[in-house]
């Protein structure tokens, strides 16, 4: 089947889900869960599968261990999927009524995009998580993984779409997978049917993505995250929060990449940081300022101040005051999260106010930039877009609106020329009334 | 100066923009009013010279007339600014507050998108309109309007820049003009600096705009819209209902384009429909049962089930029930407006659920799709997106959201391993506490 037959018979189900009740998307979900638990064996023997081949083919670990199932993780699908069930409903909540006039009345209420395009890298997780949101919500999806885990996440597909045609009303063609680097360009160009891609992976990945299509995508190429210890700081906070923003989970998206330091508290904080950080075989480069101050820190490159590490390095920078930190960090920054460190309530706002981030944070540790850790219940990812979503996204992300107006007969010739009626344009409770 | 650097200049300004208070944005409004109104000779001067040209060129009459100020039309481009002064401010606004823990309180409140990109057609009034919904949403603007307009668009720019450089923090490169095709290329490619492009124009026009940009569009290239007429519909309902989706405006977007009446009741009320709409002028094309009931109609061609006449022609199709009606209209229309007129709540329910439209309606005309009538205040264009803002869009279409996390030193350390703290995750009522 071509990858056109595929979104167009996406479409035609996502037209359907559209308008699923709550109780039947998660009785599929339901479905879905228990399959994984009692498939088990075949999950993990067509994971034995591609564990060969990357063993074969000398993948790097750090790829095999993101691809190795276990019967625990294959549980942890089931359990991810049944808190999926948990979450509330995110189609059909109405988010505003206007009465137009008597008896006509404009309901602005939530509804599925349609088709989502997932496209991740290698571990198989992903299927059960995003072939979920994307049920809950009432989007159908085709996805894409890595082909070091081809066995693994077709097996699980095959499993998910049995499981979900058991349930009546539910289509099959809700989850759907292609398989090929050529079909995944082809996917790129299915505006006509696909409404929006989100893809999972490294920075270089995501760019690709994002640079060849006109499907809008939900993710972030990039992550590049400031901390400012400003002067008004507290020092044994400005110690903790940029140890845990830079050491408690270096390569994710949140985690720091750039220190920025107050020139008046450089000479008593530096220091600290340096040992406790080169402790842990952090490589540090620095402005000329900071190299001054601590002779075992590397001269910053020009790049460096651009430059994601995603690793156990970090840039450090003096400024002369919340303004100039500001700035850099507009500059240099990805819009993803940055964080300022003071007593000072006007300068933190300031900060938080002027910063054109994501998520803005005051004594905190960027690595709370996350779905879970927001309280979002899931999360399909992180987004840098200025549109649509922003920030940690969850099953919000995947819905957007319509407008249903409700009237008894009603013509726009009446509400037009010289005795025209007025509109009454009065807000309604969301709730009262039917929608 | 190049376009490159006009966009840099105008995202200097938006960050400046994004966090004036309400009172400072109203107040270069009020200024700009103010400066259309003491100037309204010089802008007729110009627009005499554009005119002029007009006339020399032989440009057709209606791009003449939608061209021509007078000064009743200037006194209505500063009434139009300062009805968006009474607008609330969409900036600032708290959606949602999460305390994770104890001391640790997640705000999500809106922000501007950065820059807006505007390209229209021929009418000067876009330019106060589009300046003054940018301003007070905190977003720069870059304008182009169309060159038959350009010596009135650039004395109005010119007005409106030294009207809102008099109100101090307020940067003059907030609104700014491009004037060349050359240019309009150049700013679909700055998608490094410009946040959203919103074109108003043609079908063609926008439909190019989205052909060639990264960019996102607000905007939305074509209204194919649909009345379906039910069995169960009451006739003068249908009847008004029908005459005015065709007839209050033809020429509009939400016009209805496509006639679907359910075969019972074609024969009762096909003949009033033809003779009013023949009265009218309207042409009428119809499917083969349509024009076997109705002589007087031409038989459609294939492609006109997927044409916007935007005009006093109206394609006419007899279906069997609401099912055939919803499946043509997700097949043939184009997302932006669809009625039903039918007395059956269910039949009504099920149509508004599951076409896939920006609005659907029950009883009521098409020609409501609009964000004056749907009580936005001002509409900055209809959408037919499935992303980020849909069908008519107001200010809340120009602001997007940060995300404030604000601790006292926390760590996620804290929240990890054996001994994790447990987030409490409770929602809290926005406007309690401080964001």
């Amino acid at each position: 089947m071509s990858v056109s037959e595929i979104a167009s018979r996406a479409k035609a189900a996502a037209l359907q889900l559209a308008h699923l009740p709550a109780d039947t998307k998660n009785r599929a979900l339901e479905n879905m869960a228990q399959a994984l638990e009692s498939s088990t064996d075949s999950i993990l023997e067509a994971n034995r599968k591609d564990l060969d081949f990357a063993e074969k083919e000398n993948l790097p670990r750090a790829l095999v261990a993101r691809l190795a199932l276990n019967p625990s993780k294959v549980l942890g699908m089931a359990k991810g999927i049944r808190s999926v069930v948990q979450l509330p409903d995110p189609v059909g909540q109405v988010k505003r009524v206007t009465e137009l006039d008597r008896n006509l009345v404009l309901y602005q209420v939530t509804c599925p995009l349609g088709v989502i395009g997932a496209i991740f890298e290698s571990r198989p997780d992903a299927v059960p998580q995003i072939a979920s949101l994307c049920l809950k919500s009432g989007n159908a999806v085709i996805l894409k993984g890595g082909r070091e885990a081809q066995h693994t996440n077709k097996k699980i597909v095959s499993l998910l779409v049995e499981a979900i045609s058991q349930v009546p009303d539910v289509p099959p063609e809700s989850v759907q997978m292609i398989e090929t680097r050529a079909e995944v360009a082809d996917m790129l160009r299915e505006d006509k049917w696909i409404d929006l891609i989100v893809p999972r992976g490294s920075n270089a990945f995501v760019k690709y993505i994002q640079d060849h299509t006109k499907i809008p995508v939900l993710g972030h190429s990039e992550g590049l995250c400031h901390v400012y210890i400003d002067d008004k700081a507290d020092m044994d906070k400005a110690v903790s929060v940029v140890l845990d923003a830079k050491l408690q989970y270096p390569a994710a998206c949140n985690a720091m990449e750039t220190l920025l330091i107050h020139e008046n508290i450089a000479k008593e904080v530096l220091p600290i940081l340096v040992d406790q950080l080169e402790k842990k075989q952090v490589q540090l480069v620095g402005c000329r300022r900071t190299c001054a101050l601590a002779p075992s820190i590397a001269p910053a490159e020009k790049a460096d101040w651009d430059r994601e590490y995603n690793d156990l390095k970090l840039s450090i920078k003096m400024v002369g005051d919340v303004q100039e930190a500001i700035e850099f960090i507009n500059e240099h920054g990805s819009g993803h999260t940055d964080s300022i460190l003071t007593e000072d309530r006007e300068r933190a706002e300031r900060f938080m106010d002027e910063v054109d981030s994501a998520s803005v944070m005051w004594n905190a540790s960027t690595r709370f930039a996350d779905g879970f850790r927001y309280g979002l219940g899931a999360e399909i990812g992180i987004s840098t877009n200025k549109t649509h979503a922003r920030g940690p996204v969850g099953l919000e992300g995947l819905v957007i609106y319509k407008y249903k107006l409700l009237g008894h007969g009603q013509t726009v010739s009446e509400y037009s020329g010289d005795h025209a009626r007025e509109f009454t344009h009065r807000p309604l409770t969301p709730g009262s009334g039917d929608s």
